[in-house]
């Protein structure tokens, strides 16, 4: 029963789109919804049904789906005149992979609740190239029976399903994600630049250190092609920043004393001040480089 | 030939213990000495021959090995009345496995090629547990031909050998990976508290963000023991902070901006302050929850 739940996707972004290739391809009945209409027709062509709005496509799925960028964009097109919760049947589900406000989402979620209609929060990290080959790490809050329900769905696009906690516990669980990714972020890019001091090669600096006590994903994936020089984004800048600041506000709501990812935040802010905010979040390490009067990567001769 | 070569090692510690018996135990003919003469038991009874100075193991080497505490200490072993570098053979060779600072290093090995002998300088990264198992980082500066000569004895210990470059290298090395892993440190803490925080049960945070974009050795080796209340120390505070102040040293002295690596040293000393220098690294976190008015793992009800 569940591998036959008729799936709708709204949001065919960089990562909505092979999110919602992976699920059709698993083999879900796929109704889908994208602004800018255009970017519907690679699933569209591959099988998948055009929706007219977020609320068409809910009326005609059993899980709704929604991936957009940021909370003005979720309440849209969740909780919009059309909306995808004023066309949800009593009993379907409405799932949001974005990343976006915890407390906002609980808010969302208990909207949805009076309508009958069951929610989860399950942003996801792993970047476009997770998206594509299906490996991304996917942190759920909601009902334990909802999670389940969808986990097929779930098992589609990712390979760390993890059920987190009630509502909003998904979305809190990716804000601890972002906060650690970007202080390991910074911890490659200082090291980087002490090594560069100190007249170290770069690549065997990485070779020496990154199956260690220093290793990280960021030191694994972003620093080698960092010390190339090649700052074009996985994941940009800007948008890195956009959940630094949802970490910030949780971090003020809550009391959390969060020093080094509010540094992070501001030196992120010094890249975007330089216009950088479509890099890759790698682009961090050219304000280290600023610091210490290195010519930072990237710039032209 | 190599692998007949006679190997001295001096400093019995932590570290040098297990490396030593590493060492012994792959066949190489090994004497041994260490300030309290005691420590050498477990490695005479094993085969080891007992030295009466680091200047009697080294006129029995071709290979010493110095594994100690700090620059003074290494400064005294090496080039002391009683030092390795007065019994060493011209054409053999001083390894120093401490950590200490580059250019002291380098001012070492410059007095060792004065009187005809090599040095390399290889700390390492793992703490007991790699030390133990074999699995050890080693990072090694020197000359590329005395490298080779002392690989198969490297091999012995440690599961990753680089040769970083020039005399002082390895250090140099060691001092960006030391940075990097404090980072990665504060990271960890940092994604706990803000999920402690938000109410998130933190080995289910653990579960869901330790394979993806924020993952690090730190998330993996260090959290799991850290949200369990176990602030016994792998690595200790106080040690950790030798190194950072080695890190602060060249960062000061090449005009390396570390804003990052800064903050954790600040944050450490207050982990000292409390009196908690003993304690693993993993302790950073208690400052954190401190500062958020959490009530700090490992202090009693």
């Amino acid at each position: 029963m569940s591998e036959r739940e008729r799936v709708g996707f709204i949001g065919l972004g960089i990562m909505g789109a092979p999110v919602a290739m992976n699920v059709l391809k698993a083999g879900f009945p796929l109704t889908v919804w994208n602004r800018t209409a255009s970017r519907m027709t690679p699933l569209t062509d591959a099988g998948a049904a055009a929706g007219d709005s977020p609320r068409d496509v809910a009326s005609r799925s059993d899980i709704t789906i929604t991936i957009v960028s940021d909370t003005p964009d979720v309440e849209e097109v969740i909780l919009g005149g059309q909306g995808a919760l004023s066309g949800a049947a009593k009993g379907s589900v409405i799932v949001d992979m974005s990343t976006i406000s915890p407390s906002v989402t609980k808010r969302i979620a208990a909207r949805c609740r009076e309508n009958g209609v069951a929610m989860l929060d399950a942003p996801v990290s792993g970047g476009d190239t997770g998206a594509k080959a299906g490996t991304l790490s996917i942190m759920a809050g909601g009902e334990e029976e909802t999670f389940e329900r969808v986990r097929p769905v779930f098992e589609a696009m990712g390979r760390t399903v993890t059920h987190c906690g009630p509502s909003g516990s998904g979305q809190a669980t990716k804000l601890c994600n972002q906060a650690i990714g970007a202080l390991n972020l910074l911890a490659m890019c200082e090291g980087i630049v002490l090594g560069i001091k100190q007249g170290l090669d770069p690549e065997r600096l990485l070779q020496a250190v990154s199956n260690g006590a220093a290793g990280s994903w960021a030191l694994k994936n972003l620093a080698p092609r960092t010390v190339k020089g090649d700052l074009s984004p996985g994941f940009m800048v800007k948008l890195q920043q956009k959940d630094l600041r949802l970490v910030m506000e949780a971090a003020r709501e809550l009391k959390a004393a969060m020093p080094g990812t509010a540094l992070v935040h501001q030196l992120l802010n010094s890249v975007e001040a330089s216009g950088n905010g479509d890099l890759g979040i790698q682009a961090l390490i050219t304000v280290i480089q600023k610091l210490s009067e290195l010519k930072p990567y990237g710039e032209e001769e």
